[in-house]
């Protein structure tokens, strides 16, 4: 039975209404087992050009990596490296227990303070990963008689805070649609004691951008607070990186700025920025309580990467310059970007076996990303995802453009004569 | 009103009945704007001494510190130090991306092989906190017809995962108390598809060992999933630091055995080891899919950590060494030290006021550690706890001690004549 399955996303789905435990293991393992393109792993890390491993097999590839969001690329900046192994001499590798309980070191306070200065808050709020930023904040902001709305693309961080918040009620709106949203605030809006709007700056799997101004607009004439996750922005948007809210120009109109630091900043970890007194109430979420803070090298990285970020503007420019370039290649070819506008790329490939031979083949002409199936997208809506680099250089964009052009009519994902997708 | 809070934990308690988002984070504020004890960092890092600040007065003074459970002081050796540099020199500084879009390197790869190899499973899943490790395994392997019990004492992180969970009931048995237990599993063994049993190896706030012989030897009349979180037995229990239910005996009658890495290990992260197939299946578990891998810094601190541990046994006769100490000087002077066994040592001080005080004191007697309350434990239940390191001096324990006498003297928090707590 499992052997029929052409996705690990059809897997999934099929063992939800599977009880017994190992029959919903043997069914993935079955599939795993045969699927080794998840058993991959970067022989000496993120670069924009680095051997892929595989793990059965032991093959091992040069590959220009597309599937990294660092954006940056300052994993890699010498300076910022040099800082992090300062910081292990000085602060040792971990700290050993939480935030609140003294785990602080003055690095994690630099950050709090640095960040908050950056993205216009009085506060921000440093945890250990972004996705427990999300958990933490969300879960403990709303309060058992309010209503969370949330676009419907949202990350899987925001929505298990919401499933973690006593909220008393909480609704998806179509992804982007403000009008569907201002629906659902004028129905609402007399019956709970809070509404909580939850959107994100850019969404992970299509780079769409939110609709940031039209959005703060809305509370003109409805009373919400807004929550906005700059995961895909921050470092990346403003023109010393404050974000895509600094850049829209409507940071004060936002309650709730948060971000991961795990992509343009090349470290781990995550931020909630708001006014003091959220902030100091959010200090006593379980996940700000209860997790080991960031170690003082990957506060260090953080430190040094917005340091870097602010003294040399090229790397923002550089970045978009790169990101509209390969947009205008592949938009020239044909291919459907979506509402896509962020540097992350979508291409869309909607059958199950088709996307995973285009991954493959490019793969063996060495280009490498990974194929985005559910539960990370719809079902029916499988995609690659093309995240652009900083340091993606020209030649590196122009060869995955044109091989991907290749890989893509070799299997009728896009028209032969029109290079239109199909 | 909030004024007269005596604790966080009152302040915490009586907000959650109070609807408005405003006057939860005003009345949160006003108590973290008198009680400063909650502003507080490390200079340069935790270490058995070290400079803590205060950061609204700039008070900077040096420290015993009890508060770390780095354990093993692994999070100052050098070797350990050096080789995250040459990981970040030759790695990079992040991962950029999740595990499952191929974030992880080499490195990581050694870890969950190494960790598998220690425990006793086949496999280990790793992931960026220890905090998301138990959210993700949990929430993934129960499934909607089934039923968990979990120890009262049970760290926020399996509460929360249990709350993610589609299990189809929960409940908890009172703290390592087998008989319920057991009343339990015979009450519902016919009712639920599968029962999984939670507990952890030693509780954070208490310092107890569960007793894991007789919990497995249940397994004999009942049938259930066991799951072990060993956050703090892990790498200081066992010849070599494979852990309580190794030390135990019961490693094969354990299904999941859990561990945060940013203890003993003095890094961050957390790994669930079991069959290959629940690890297969765990994999594609929320956390682990959208979450950042852990840094090559930190993946190198899990590496070289483990293999000091399991080149000098020293390191842990030398912790239990101190552990009983301390154990025994507190016992000869009247302390009350519950059921605690592990390295945890509880003070226990009902009173609000005199918890606050007695810390304080301590701290101005160059001796630290932060006060334990409400919703760390019971609302009645507040207490200091001291968390004994390898590296711990015999003069540090001595001298905590004595000066823990006299400022429990002072405050009458245990009897001038007897040295019985009261």
């Amino acid at each position: 039975m499992s052997s029929e399955f052409l996705s690990i996303g059809e897997v999934l789905s099929h063992i939800k209404d599977v009880n017994n435990l190992e029959e919903r293991a043997k069914t993935v393992q079955k599939f795993v087992d045969k699927d080794n393109e998840y058993g991959r792993y970067l022989e000496s890390g993120s670069a924009t050009l680095m051997n892929v491993v595989s793990e059965d097999s032991g093959e091992n590839r040069e590959c220009i990596l597309w599937n990294v969001n660092h954006y940056l690329s300052l994993n890699r900046n010498i300076d910022v490296i040099e800082k992090a192994c300062q910081a292990l001499r000085q602060f040792g590798t971990g700290c050993g227990t939480s935030a609140s309980s003294c785990g602080m070191t003055s690095l994690h306070k630099q950050i709090e303070h640095k960040i908050s200065e950056m993205v216009g808050k009085e506060d921000a709020v440093l945890f250990p990963t972004g996705y427990t930023t999300n958990l933490g904040a969300i879960s403990y902001l709303v309060g058992n008689k309010d209503l969370i709305i949330f676009d419907r693309e949202s990350h899987s961080s925001i929505i298990n805070g919401i499933k973690l918040s006593n909220a008393k009620r909480w609704m998806s709106f179509k992804h982007n649609d403000l009008s569907d949203l201002s629906r659902k605030l004028q129905k609402f809006e007399n019956t709970f004691e809070n509404i909580f709007v939850i959107v994100e700056s850019a969404y992970s799997m299509s780079g769409d951008l939110a609709p940031l101004k039209e959005l703060t607009k809305l509370k003109d004439s409805h009373n919400f607070y807004l929550y906005v996750d700059e995961a895909h922005t921050f470092g990346i948007y403003g023109e010393k990186g404050q974000g895509y809210c600094y850049e829209e120009g409507v940071t004060d109109n936002v309650d709730f700025i948060m971000s991961t630091l795990s992509k343009a900043t090349a470290s781990v970890g995550g931020f909630l920025a708001a006014n003091k007194e959220y902030c100091s109430l959010i200090r006593y979420s379980d996940p700000y309580l209860f997790q080991a803070c960031l170690t003082p090298a990957d506060a260090a990285v953080v430190l040094a990467s917005l340091e870097e970020i602010e003294k040399d503007p090229s790397l923002i420019t550089k970045l978009h310059a790169n990101n509209y370039y390969m947009r205008h290649l592949l938009t020239a070819k044909g291919f459907n970007l979506g509402n896509s506008a962020s540097p992350i790329i979508p291409i869309f490939i909607e059958d199950h076996q088709k996307l995973r031979m285009v991954v493959k083949d490019l793969y063996l002409q060495g280009i490498y990303s990974t194929p985005i199936v559910f539960p990370a997208v719809k079902m029916n809506q499988g995609r690659i995802r093309l995240i652009v680099n900083y340091a993606h250089t020209k030649e590196q964009i122009e060869y995955t453009v044109n091989t991907l052009e290749d890989i893509c009519q070799k299997h009728q994902v896009i028209d032969n004569e029109f290079s239109v997708p199909i």
